[in-house]
């Protein structure tokens, strides 16, 4: 099948005018091809070119010199996509690189499909699907946890050894369906308790990866915190500052945030999703209590509450509210900050914060001034050790694909099915459906198990050029 | 002084996201502090690598996998800055682009400033001065005229042949000046006939390079074409088509386009710089006064006229019309376009070209319909072979630069002045200052003579990574 797949090329590195930009081209036929555009310095053909070496030379058109380039020259199947490649990395005028690309297109060369060089990968047996879809995260990825989780799966990561279960697996399942073949002999090849044994392992092992979904896709789109507290205690200044900009509207006028605002940014490597939250308070202004509303709503949906306590406030009233709130944040991490402290004395500094730590004992604690930014970095040190995920290791399995996470639970269901009915003693017969189900579910990540639609549909959410 | 210089990086390819990026390192101390940062899989340092080989490995930070990346080795003085070189090319994300960049700052590397590369390219002898304000121009140049001047330039153009001609007459100046040493002694090292000679030759090379700055300039900056005519004549209507996009106001009132405008378009590979003026009409409107005046203006500085004529006007007002336009067209181009022949049959067109082409016969006529696009192809052929530009060779010598304009200039007064004096039998103190100034002027295009401030000037113009 491969040998019947045109040459594609397209230009891998960002679009627009750089110093230098790269071509890369990929197929059968891509020596031959730029034999009759590239002329080496060397006068040799790209065929008598060194392998993974770089050699200057001109891009010519019809004798007419376009530029000055290097080629670097892969041999199949040593390359990204398992076939021959050359890369060509010319000026990087617009104008220069278009002319290259336009002139590949002349010599026959298809422009390729986004992602096409990372397919080609996957089907020449390069990469798994997983560690193609990482290919994607990768160059996506912005923050340090999403680009270390990437780079892990892009590498390996769990495939390998969901490939080495179901490898397992299939050899069960040969044997019980070689049993089936003896119809009413009841024989039984299949060691029972040992495919018991490897079914629990497989359960543990798919139920762990399942459960670092949640975690894995809070990496990836952010870590969501809910700003909350009384009006007029900071939020909006508070908020300023950890997004480094002016996004949300600041003034001292009671239930000027009535919207609630949501805006990334990345601290120390770890990505943040801030929900500014309209402020807590009894009102009869009808849009503000929606505004209230969505605040409790939104801090079912946050990871980490930062409270915004009003140092001015009286030791009482603090109390008092923190009866309405801390109710609210149970299960999730709760950062005490008391705002405003360049306004106290250090008694009464001391004093208020007494009477937080009583308030919720197991929770984190800081005292900062929003508007002079004083203590801000013990705030977002506490906020980044909240977070928990700045001690991922390269070597933590954590999904962020939403497609492995279907799969992998719907992988769980057949093979607790294959537990449950092994000690329901069912027929080979059934247990091998089971096992078959898990099987699929299991190669669907991977890719040993894949259709066109599926494929279609990872492969269109490349950039062009990978 | 090179041995001063700190190991210098920046990403080379276009900013943001891409496939692939690359990061080059230029220094004395690359290879060392790549060695810190990267880890081959062929488990070799960089020093072991092979020259221009690509290699395949991890870059690291503490210990963690940042990236896995292909690096190739360049080794002094084999390299495009001179030094020893590493380019780094690894996953397109910005954030991986930034993080090794980072890495590499941590290790002691500078980021080099815009042009860096090229700098030291020139100061190390790789290229003299022309040729890197040619890297520069090739990199901006979007038209194929713009891009295959700037590619000649830069890949020697007529900095060589000034070299040699700048060898010739140091020879000369120092046979003179060794004249002086001897003082009074009346003696005659230099051959004044043979002086006199490439003094002759050197002034017409110099004349002819800075004759060439005319179509140079107007070659990166595009031809200017005036579209002149009555009123509505359809003269928006053709700019439109010709520019491919609405930019000017279409209508039938007459006097619409009072504001003349401009707009800069790529028609097969040649960057013309179409001119829209206001109607010619005698009016009192004041403001539309302005515009016709202005059209007289802009007449002068366009190459290339097109006279728009409304094939519906009777013979006569063409014929009286003519007699005000034609003379302002003195010198220039003109291509007289027949519009709206669509309203007219066969003979009335025959008949108007007629009078048109007895009107001008030197010039180029096209009949056409601006708004069925009937016969533009023909009008687009006409303006492209104006130009005179889709004719220049690879090896037609052109310069393009202000800076080369104004030093040939001064080169070839000082040479007319060694010519002169010669003529009239100056002492050799005269001649050979005249000589020194001519060097002086020479040296500067190549880069033979600089200053801080002129080389600042020229790279502060290149972009990073270049």
């Amino acid at each position: 099948m491969i040998e019947t797949l045109p040459t594609i090329a397209a230009i891998s590195t960002a679009p627009g005018k750089g110093a230098i930009a790269c071509i890369r081209v990929s197929g059968k036929d891509v020596y031959a091809i730029c034999n009759k555009i590239f002329q080496a310095k060397n006068g040799k053909s790209i065929e008598e070119q060194a392998v993974h070496n770089l050699c200057f030379g001109l891009i010519t058109d019809d004798g007419n010199v376009l530029d000055e380039v290097l080629l670097a020259k892969f041999q199949s199947p040593h390359s990204y996509t398992g076939e021959d490649i050359v890369e060509i990395t010319c000026h990087g005028s617009v104008y220069i690189q278009q002319k290259i690309l336009q002139l590949l297109l002349k010599h026959g060369v298809h422009l390729a499909k986004a992602g096409e060089f990372t397919q080609r990968a996957f089907m020449n047996g390069r990469i798994d699907l997983s560690q193609a879809e990482a290919v994607a995260d990768l160059i996506a990825s912005s923050s340090s946890a999403a680009h270390r989780i990437a780079l892990n799966q892009m590498r390996g990561g769990f495939s390998n050894e969901l490939r080495n279960l179901r490898n397992e697996l299939l050899d069960f399942i040969s044997l019980i369906e070689l049993e089936l073949d003896f119809g009413e002999e009841d024989v039984e090849f299949a060691d029972r308790s040992r495919l018991n044994e490897l079914s629990g392992h497989i359960a543990g092992v798919i139920k762990k990866l399942a459960d670092s979904f949640e975690a894995g896709n809070v990496i990836k789109n952010g870590i969501p915190v809910a700003i909350i507290g009384e009006t007029n205690t900071g939020k909006s200044t508070l908020l300023n500052f950890l997004l480094n900009e002016d996004r949300a509207i600041v003034s001292n006028i009671h239930g000027t945030t009535r919207d609630i605002i949501e805006d990334i940014t990345s601290i120390e490597g770890i990505t943040f999703r801030f929900i500014d939250t309209a402020g807590i308070r009894e009102t009869h202004d009808t849009v503000e209590n929606i505004g209230i509303e969505r605040t409790f709503q939104k801090i079912n949906q946050a990871s980490i509450i930062l409270w915004l306590v009003d140092a001015l406030n009286k030791t009482s009233d603090i109390q008092k509210l923190a009866q309405k709130i801390i109710p609210l944040t149970g299960g999730k991490k709760l950062i005490m900050v008391l705002n405003k402290v360049d306004l106290l004395d250090k008694h009464e500094i001391r004093e208020k914060e007494a009477v937080l730590n009583r308030l919720s004992p197991g929770s984190d604690l800081v005292s900062i001034s929003a508007t002079l930014q004083t203590h801000t970095d013990a705030l977002i040190h506490k906020l980044v050790k909240a977070s928990a995920l700045s001690e991922i290791k390269d070597n933590d399995v954590i999904i962020t694909n939403m497609r492995h996470y279907e799969a992998l639970n719907r992988a769980y269901d057949s093979t607790l099915r294959v537990i449950d009915g092994l000690k329901n003693n069912i027929s080979g017969d059934f247990l091998s459906q089971d096992i078959r189900e898990a099987l699929h579910y299991l190669g669907e990540i991977t890719g040993e198990i894949s259709t066109n639609d599926i494929l279609e549909n990872i492969f269109s959410k490349f950039c062009i050029g990978k």
